[in-house]
């Protein structure tokens, strides 16, 4: 149910069960710079809720580490339940205690006011270059 | 002067000679997944500019790849010289090889117009927490 819940904030596109496999095999070496976390609702058994983090290494900040949030999203006939923050709190308590000094996150200027009742304040302005 | 140069980006703090070897070598282990570009003065030898990426890997986009790019500094005494835009040029370009299909990077409202030069668009806004 991982992609299925992926569709609602992105394009998946064809992911087979190998190339499934294959990717988390790759996320898994990464160990400690990557999780990712999901809401099971136990009843039915769907993932309702999900996101993910990694772990970036500076040389700034004394060779600090920063945090970065992405691929946040919540079923939408889950809206409302404090998902969401129930899983911003626990990646941005996992790079806590991985010792980063900060997390960062790109979203849409109308998810902002959520994340700030997570904590988050606005920074800068995200820029991209699609291939 | 790497370091010299990153003090004009942000808050480099104190990094020991065992600091910034480490360092190496725990980025070094991510091979692939990151990439540091200088540019030298081959006269004096100093170090004029540099900018790092770092690969992510999603499951979104068919199991798709992001670039982050990161900590982009050019020295004060060599700005206007184009140095700046080769180095997002050599890292964009890492990046559309190792199959990346976007580049994303956080910047001041101010050097927007710097990255519209170099093929970048304006997309989300960026929300930061510090610890």
């Amino acid at each position: 149910g991982f992609l299925q819940l992926m569709q609602q904030l992105t394009v998946v596109g064809d992911v087979s069960r190998g190339m499934f496999d294959a990717k988390m095999q790759q996320l898994e070496k990464l160990g400690d710079y990557h999780r990712i976390v999901v809401i099971e609702d136990v009843k039915s058994g769907r993932v309702v809720a999900t996101g993910s983090i990694f772990i970036e290494h500076k040389f700034a900040r004394s060779c600090g580490k920063v945090g970065h949030l992405e691929d946040v999203v919540v079923d939408e006939r889950m809206r409302g339940c404090h998902l969401g923050q129930r899983v911003i709190e626990a990646l941005t308590s996992f790079a806590e205690d991985a010792g980063c000094y900060k997390v960062i996150l790109d979203c849409k200027p109308e998810n902002a006011a959520f994340y700030e009742k997570c904590g988050y304040s606005k920074k800068e302005i995200q820029m991209a270059k699609y291939f």
